[in-house]
């Protein structure tokens, strides 16, 4: 038995034993360390690198480690087996998945376009983008000694004399401030209001008249693995800062199922709460605000979109009874969040919405969506795939509406992909791969000159499809041919190779691996057999979808027909595929925005029935079936057959 | 030019600088550290003890000082000239003042008894002594995979449909701990709820069904030098605990102005706001939860009952409008408040009801107080005297009532006398004086044996009483004869020995002095020349004055012959008088209890004025006229002519 030392950037250590042998990864797994290792140990994914600091591995140097860093003591953790007393550094995978994926949504000219269309579409349905929030101005009678009411009657009589309100609330925040504010300003000052539908007016804020206040709004779509937030003007709609952060849970479970177990032990929930909101969102908050130059106290309402397991942890609700039969959330809404319950950033007195959750696996993130996909408000079959760490489905149209998850893992955000990454700069987003010198061209993000790092999302699919149609992996995803840029390791699993260490960012061979592609495909089967399963329920044939809407942080640039190629999509015309980008962040939006949206999504909501995919006999079957390129079935795809 | 540094209790220390032979206590003074002086430095009271730690410091041993404390290094700070740069040991004001003042109000079998005078008074008024919280056991559906509705929902609906309430809220701690309790006890829960008068229905709490749950309450009194609280059950008004303190601002200054200014200086409001919540009522809370075996979370609902300084330093608020011209309060009632805002350590949805204030310098203690005098309810005329830090008074009948405040200082609680302090064990509280002889003879609150410490109010008025008609000191309060128990200083100064250091339980002398007399007299004189201008400024006269009702924590000892003997009460038969106890936290108790109450005394607040005294000519000459025993008018004054 040897003993283990965990050494963390943050100066924390964890102790844990190895039997001799053991592989490392192993230890930290049992001693819940947490390290990323989405390749599951088996050499191949490169990204559960630690650094030995004392003590003897039996490791090998992999092609994911150089001999500088080797020397400098960087090893595999899933390579390695423990033959002393050891210390090693294990580098923050949440920090690793911050900085991975710290671009924005909306970032991109496309995105921005994707958005402002989402938003016309809501306003040409005729709902009114505005809010109950507005600045009022008042003045008041300077008090004298024949005048003295108390200052907080004064402002009241006055906002209701001006107003017609019956009642007029103030917070405490208000009565903190509101002797010093009514003096600096001769008693003029100006309110941050929120008139609610039977003309009572809260006060939210006060200044002296002459400051310029802009009342902040705060939309956050809090994804397994990513969350995306954007600053607004809750009077204009326009956006003043945007940011996006890994999910800094992370640490505690790539899926919703394993930080629900870690937030049952003790004090589990107040880690998972505090993950989300004092390290990931609080910093988002302060980002856009810096950037901005706006003061976090001037956000007056916030709007969360995310699954039920995410706006359980959030809230620091138990969410154990989400992933227990019969699978019982303590919410689908509710209206009694403020920031200062959960010590987010922002005025103590902000309103939280929460975008309404369905059922344990369909939550705000999906309800959100559908609102801004107008499913809900057109005659024709529409069908929203929103392709996040769980694959959420939703089918129908004005008259009714049905919705679905699957557990589609990480890898449509760059997760479980050895060389995965977000859409930003350095990724590969497009590509095709010349069939006979199996050459590859693509396109990167960012600037002229900017050489690869990764792949994101849709670069895979290509990638992927370009090597099904070339013939160099065959349908179940093995490498078939041979060249310059097949890599095999020893066990003689193939790899393709997109840029060479030299011509990559990294210094390292950029290369999409058999067990990215498995890992790939698996996800793809997931949502394939997950739509089949679906319709097949309500007698429906894919035949019948006027509409796909694509969802999700896949990218602007995903092509539908190599998405069709690799049966991630059914085989229908390629102009019934729209991509409507990050659609829970822009239904966070509209809710946050609009009043009137807010009540249409809970509309929405109440509307969707929801089916649960392993109750359904036949869905392992449909998966196992699409767990092929494109599918077992080739019939599906007759445009792939032809192809 | 000498550096004096002060040392504190806490380890934290001050530097200040003084001139060669300045006095320490002045350079205390400029350097803003509070040191307890109530004579004012001329060496009187013995209160301002330091201790020499380093350096030089003139000062003679007086008799406040033993040897052997003088060997020690303890010093009196107002007579110490500073010869060198030195350094100094303060004792902390606040936690002197804190464990002098550490016995509850209510502990007498009479205070209790005249506690369920009032309680019965306002009964018998047919003002209903109950409130809108209750327990409501419900029991919900256990869900299935065919019963999925959330938590929230089913608890909500549970509740509409067994109270026909139209609205349910349920605040954040209770989502939080909800599937928890609902799996616990297979959905029976009992709740704590709030019933609005509309019938919607706030849900405090949520426990298991089988729990035993007393719904808490904690009624305040914040006095400027003492605070008293009670812990109640809120649904048999049963009183589970009791604690007094003394108010932990004591070291930001005596009086409300001094605190004022204070809380004017940078941090100063929430220094001040930390002295009475953090270190003052909190303590409290967690002192007679613990007592009562009680969690202080638990606690649903709170009353406040202050002056308007008081109220507006424990909410935080800027008070410097109260202190200003046109004196401007930011409230005089506010529903504003949560324990949350504030950091109390109860319930964090508990509500804060703030006894109403009138005015700058009439506040919820007094409108509180006034209720339960029941002067409201009788047609004949009643006035009520607060001896409070501030003298408050009301006069008037169930048409009108007007209410004025003088600054009497902290005498009546035992402040300001070299010898007093608050009628607990050791107080002498009640007292005659043999006139040949001048032979005391006393009696002193505590067990049989027990040994005087000092003089409460009551003591107090008794001494000066006694010694005043025996001839011993003059109507301006000075010695006019000698012997064995009149000591003089070297001034000529005399001072009355009750107890030989050899009979006191402190192993000093137990005394009156001339000063201590002196500030008592204008203590006294504040208080008769307030009723004298308020009654004429009325046109009333004293005779017409059917009830006096005496409150404040001068104890239920008080001589109310004495009292009219040196002048501080008006000379109208004795059996108009009537001690009625803290009615601060009598009032807030009832506030606390009784919605019904609570809104009665909005009412009283709102038809009570306010007489500024320091406005109406005259004044000053009555206060000047009073400051004599019993009055430089004596025909005021017949029963103690004839006396």
């Amino acid at each position: 038995m040897f003993k283990v030392t965990f050494r963390f950037e943050n100066g924390e250590a964890v102790e844990g034993f190895a039997a001799a042998e053991e592989k490392l990864l192993d230890v930290a797994r049992k001693t819940n360390v947490a390290i990323d290792a989405p390749c599951s140990g088996n050499g191949s994914c490169g990204k559960c690198r630690i650094r030995l600091l004392n003590g003897t591995l039996d490791s090998p140097r992999t092609r994911h480690i150089s001999e500088e860093e080797y020397a400098q003591g960087w090893r595999l953790s899933c390579c390695s087996k423990v033959e002393s007393d050891i210390e090693v550094e294990v580098p923050d995978i949440a920090s690793a998945y911050r900085s991975r994926m710290k671009v924005a949504d909306l970032s991109s000219p496309e995105e921005i376009a994707i958005f402002q269309k989402a938003k016309n579409d809501v306003e040409e349905a005729g709902i009114l983008l505005h809010n109950d929030m507005e600045l009022i101005d008042v003045t008041m009678n300077v008090p004298t000694l024949d005048d003295t009411m108390p200052d907080n009657e004064r402002l009241m009589r006055a906002l209701k004399k001006q107003t017609g309100a019956a009642m007029v609330r103030l917070p405490y925040t208000v009565i903190r401030k509101l002797a010093e504010v009514l003096r600096e300003s001769a008693f003029s000052i100006r309110c941050v209001v929120g008139k609610s539908r039977n003309g009572n007016l809260f006060v939210y804020d006060v200044f002296p008249k002459e400051e310029s206040v802009v009342i902040g709004g705060l939309a956050i779509d809090i994804g397994t693995t990513t969350v995306s937030a954007l600053l607004i003007d809750m009077l204009s709609g326009e956006i003043l800062g945007k940011a996006s952060s890994g999910n800094g849970q992370i640490r505690y479970g790539a899926d919703v199922i394993n930080r629900i177990i870690e937030s049952t032990k003790p004090g589990g929930r107040d880690k998972l709460q505090k993950a989300i909101i004092e390290e990931t969102i609080n910093p988002m908050i302060h980002q856009m605000c810096r950037s901005a130059k706006f003061s976090c106290k001037r956000i007056y309402r916030m709007c969360v979109a995310g699954n039920t397991t995410m706006n359980h942890l959030f809230a620091g609700v138990d969410a154990e009874s989400v992933r227990m039969e019969p699978y019982i959330p303590t919410f689908y809404k509710t209206n009694s969040l403020y920031a200062n319950n959960l010590g987010i950033s922002i005025n103590p007195d902000a309103h939280i919405i929460i975008a309404p959750n369905i059922g344990s696996y369909v939550g705000g993130d999906i309800t959100a969506g559908t609102f801004v996909s107008m499913i809900w408000n057109k005659p024709e079959f529409s069908l929203l795939i929103d392709l996040g760490t769980n694959g959420e489905l939703v089918f129908g149209n004005s008259d009714f509406m049905m919705s679905c998850a699957c557990s589609a893992g990480p890898a449509f955000e760059g997760g479980d992909i050895s060389c995965g990454m977000r859409a930003t700069d350095g990724a590969i987003e497009a590509c095709t791969i010349d069939k006979e010198s199996m050459e590859p061209t693509y396109q990167i993000v960012g600037e002229e000159g900017q050489k690869p790092i990764g792949l994101c999302g849709s670069g895979i699919i290509d990638v992927i499809s370009e090597l099904f149609t070339a013939g160099i992996i065959n349908p179940k995803g093995k490498f078939i041919r041979e060249g310059e840029r097949i890599h095999r390791d020893k066990y003689g699993m193939g790899s393709y190779v997109l840029a060479f260490a030299k011509d990559s960012d990294t210094g390292r061979d950029v290369e999409i691996t058999e067990v990215d592609i498995d890992n790939f495909i698996r996800a793809k089967g997931a949502i394939f057999s997950a739509i089949r399963t679906m319709l097949s329920s309500l007698d429906f044939d894919v035949s019948m979808i006027e509409n796909v809407y694509v969802a999700g942080g896949i990218g602007s640039g995903i092509n539908m027909k190599n998405a069709v190629t690799i049966g991630m999509f059914p085989d229908i015309p390629l102009d019934k595929f729209h991509y409507i980008g990050n659609s829970s962040l822009s239904g966070s939006y509209t809710m946050l925005l609009s009043n009137e949206a807010e009540r249409k999504t809970y509309e929405v909501a109440g509307n969707m029935t929801y089916l649960e995919l392993s109750t359904v006999p036949g869905y392992m079957d449909e998966f196992v079936a699409a767990c092929f390129l494109p599918h077992t079935d080739t019939d599906m795809f007759p445009s792939v057959k032809q192809g």
